[in-house]
């Protein structure tokens, strides 16, 4: 063949960032670079210094609260804050590592503090999460509650965890991006950034949002307590996706796939994956199968005019507030994430979760089919 | 307050690459900075020049053939390579803007063609892929067969169609990339990059893959016409995820999500969403739901030892070859796309193909519950 | 072989009931004489005289209403009795034939009325059965709503059909039940006589059921409104069968197993199998799969004590009743079916409802997977 | 209301049998008897003499078997019957109650045979209803394998289990079939019959069956290895019902329901209840749901003379035969029961199995959804 050679061209993103994954290579062929998603690790650039120590209400954990604090103080040299009712507990233990706060400073908590550790259940790193709204600093959770998702780290050996949180655990093999002769050897722990949702509730006729909110695990629409079925139209970037009718649609993260999601038949998702599922709850029509979208799509969820009644919208569980005709949410990927850090890495944590809280994939003893 | 500000950290990925979506702001706090899948445009740096079409086997089709090289030739100004049988059938048409290669040359052939064009269904596309191997220029594929995901565009708007691939419909926002000086205005035409799945067949004992295989769908291990159920032990980086007995499992792609893994009970995953998903066919464990997992993953299925009969695997559901205890297949995200030119943009060309082929969420008349 | 003959033996039912369906043969070999399902014929043994026309509220459909008045006593020479909003639009009319009846009469209308005829949707046939209560007698409803299962006649024959019940379409092959010499030849139409279900509640504590209610559909215990997942104990002739944590459980017959029940993720159960459906709504348990018991089932749903909310009860989507901790519904199969006469026959009528509803195993056009 | 009272009616089957269940009262309204389903009682007219005792292959369970035809001659006074090469292994024991039988008096055994006690799993079973063809006696099936469905009874209590066959162990309360009179007490044990499926392959232009199978589980149509889908016609007493495209279609009765079925998607169905199941396996259309079907149903599935492979017909795992285009197979409720003595009763024991072999409904421990 005596052609000349095919013409250059670029892989552009329509918003001008630059493509990170997709590359075209100089002799004009398209390859992905690499995976789009991958391990992560949190490496200090100088040693933490102050961690904030959340428990579980009540006196259950108080044994362990007190032995952490103890470790965190003593052994590893820390400040450590804990919340002002917990603070209370503590008077005459004479841990004067140990400080609280005001309420008035809460919106300053995230400039000082460099990790959170939690002990209870997934509802406690939900609470942290309320604490600091959208600046969250890393978080370690401990099982010391019913069985969670989030809470990855065996309690009986939170000396060694801690001490890999501040001393890091694994080798970086190789980085082009830090330079070697920083203070801090470059060792660190695997983190996973978890995804949120900004959900903004839009009142008909409004020109603003009337009530924002970012969930960790999924937002959902229904019927509630309403006798009818909810009538809901799906918009993506202002456009018309699909109308529903169904007892209600719910938009959940990777995180939340594994929570409500699973119930209403969706899949399961690793938390790496950067990606909004769009869930029916009981859909009248037998083909409304789960979807799975790009982070980058910008969903809106609204109740048609012509419903029969209204709707009701609860974020992670909570917050219920009732929509009416012509009212909507719209939702898209929040910039703010929850770093948690994990026990082994990010797959080996997840599968361990699925198979801890649903058995996954497991049978007591297989049934022979003859 | 008056404690120290908060230490400074870093965000790596384990590999040493960088991170591009998770930053860490000046304040230390950390955020994603962008989406990590988004919207592409292919812009040209310079016009292209030559293009290959394709068309179904049979005559069926042959009026449309014509008509097309003739548009491509006489109004759009550009070269066209055929393949050598389509070559014969036009003998005497006196297009000397046709041209075709000699099948040694088939291995070159991605170094000169600029884009290519499909006239058929989805199978043609998957034969495109097959004739170029790795390096895959864009695709544009006209609906003249069978209903498909993958044929988005209207055949009676060709000319308007392929006008907008070499000249570009779409103005690029703004852009820190490409300077705006270059020859071309920055106009392009939507993209999607889709991936495949690099699969390597392990004999036991072996040292290298007895064979090696990229699929656009799906890659699926099961027992085939055998009569008991295939044991399938399932790895990632070489850990043991879980062992499954099924009639088979199935590793496919966001674009083959539709397709096999529709029927399995999977869900639909946009072809934006980086992801590799594990479904299981007919598995005998109530609670084996489909997962999807990130696409740094390396999965690998192998045939149990203690499993009462061999397996049979397929790609893409063809090339099929019986697995026998201890043998496996390796899986991981292929670096090589297929890349295929939108219709209108990514997600609505999606959404309307699953409503076009499945009437996804549709339904004839709502039936009122009462 | 020189053995003695073996033993003889009984089937008999527990409750000592005859055990119509299995037999011992005198060779002393298990049997089933027949299938236990059959298709019926109504049969008058003497004409029918009078007839009940229902109508869908509003004047939309008042035009064929009075057509079929007429048609009726004018062509059929019936009797006609209406409800008394509708006699009042007739007066005027001068139709000699039609009557209507006193609110304090209702109770007796059971035993004047031959057969009933809708004109409207499912939920016009809803409103006859809750006129009657339990002695309902045969219903033909037409056409002319929004989309239904039941309505399963073309108003567009409406002559025909209603010739049909009264003289028969369909001879009876042959009959030892029946004798000959009786007034009427043996013609009759397809019915389908289908189950509800009995349905109590029971408050904490009390020694007689608060209330109780027939449902044609399903009766569905779910967490309403409340945040908290229901937590319910499922109970078989007082034995505890299995816990439940989900959004709700719902019992349905096999006509509301295409309603609700198709929704939640529960097969489709043909009207003449005698069953009970318990299926679960977004249970949070992956292997919590719907189940189809038999009809002498009696069932408890009993809102555990230690739930953290109370639950919800709603009957045939209506007449919803808030339990508390303690409560329960105690359901079982109703000796009063809603009898529907068919079109064609139960079969061919089934599968025409489902996939005029749900365009069940439908698609159009198949998907090459290759 | 001063009208004539209504006209009476008969509900008759259209077959000519006498409809059971569903009764006109004399005041003319509509009323089910009974429930057409109901626990059953095995009694015996006259003390059984003769038992067959069935041991899995190999010497695995020897000791047990021995323990068993110890028991059954010794302290219950039976004759026993083993099978050929059981009978050898037990030469030189000494016990003179136990013979054997020539192969060509196989088909006359069931005259002989009062009940069967089977020692191994849910296969065991399978293979002494091929021993006995159509007419099987009353088997007891002890847990000795792995993990079945239909081996309800524990070992250690043998001794229990096989006096209350032959003695009876439940009071029937009150019953108008037998009188009180006759020599043996009103005492049985509750037993299942279980339904299976007549099976026949019909080659195409053929005018008889070219075979025939019985089925206690399923009947399995599949693309075996084929790459393509099977197109399979579904019939109902010759009318065409739907069109499916899918890796398969399975029939299955209610035992099968639990096996094969359940991996498929389907519901579980107690065995009381009389239907035919008919479920996709990985359907093309997302809208082919399960159905369950009355046991009256004539089912045929035909390979579509438009199919473009052959298909594979399976009967219980076993059995393959390929059908060609045109060829099908047809079936219907046969009238040879499966009968199977309950451990319990028929709801206790099997809910006990959905328990035992799949952790129904079951959770280590429920997630909190906050």
């Amino acid at each position: 063949v005596q052609w000349p050679p095919k013409s250059e061209l670029y892989i552009l993103r329509s918003d001008g960032h630059s493509c990170t994954r997709e590359t075209v290579q100089p002799s004009g062929n398209l390859q992905f670079a690499c995976p789009s998603s991958q391990q992560q690790l949190l490496v200090w650039k100088t040693r933490p210094r102050r961690v904030m120590v959340l428990k579980k209400l009540g006196d259950e954990l108080l044994e362990e609260y007190i032995d952490v604090l103890r470790f965190l103080g003593e052994d590893l040299g820390l400040s450590v804050v804990v919340e002002p009712h917990d603070y209370a507990v503590l008077s005459g233990l004479c841990m004067k590592w140990v400080d609280t706060y005001a309420e008035h400073d809460l919106d300053q908590l995230h400039s000082f503090v460099d990790f959170i550790v939690c002990l209870g259940g997934d509802g406690l790193l939900l609470h942290a999460a309320s604490l600091f709204g959208p600046a969250l600093p890393p978080i370690i959770s401990f099982k010391l509650g019913s069985l969670g998702f989030l809470t990855t780290h065996n309690y009986a050996d939170y000396q060694r965890h801690l001490h890999n949180i501040v001393y890091g655990c694994r080798e970086l093999e190789s980085c082009q991006l830090v330079s070697s002769d920083d203070e801090m050897p470059l060792r660190g722990v695997h983190i996973t950034l978890r995804m949120r949702l900004c959900c903004e509730i839009w009142r008909q006729g409004g020109t603003a949002p009337a009530e924002t909110f970012e969930v960790l695990n999924e937002v959902v629409l229904s019927r509630g307590a309403n006798p009818y079925l909810s009538k809901i139209e799906v918009y993506e970037h202002d456009q018309l996706i699909t109308k529903v009718q169904a007892d209600g649609v719910m938009l959940a993260t990777p995180t939340g796939s594994t929570a409500y999601n699973v119930a209403a038949g969706g899949s399961m998702v690793h938390p790496s994956v950067p990606a909004i599922l769009l869930t029916p709850i009981c859909p009248h029509s037998l083909n409304f199968r789960p979807v799975i979208l790009p982070d980058y799509v910008e969903l809106e969820l609204r109740i048609s005019p012509d419903a029969r009644c209204p709707a009701v919208v609860q974020f992670d569980g909570r917050d219920g507030r009732e929509l009416q005709q012509g009212d909507s949410i719209r939702v898209r990927m929040s910039p703010n994430p929850v770093p948690t850090i994990n026990n082994a890495d990010q797959t080996t944590d997840w599968f361990g979760a699925i198979q801890r809280c649903f058995q996954w994939s497991e049978r007591v003893e297989q049934l022979p089919i003859d």
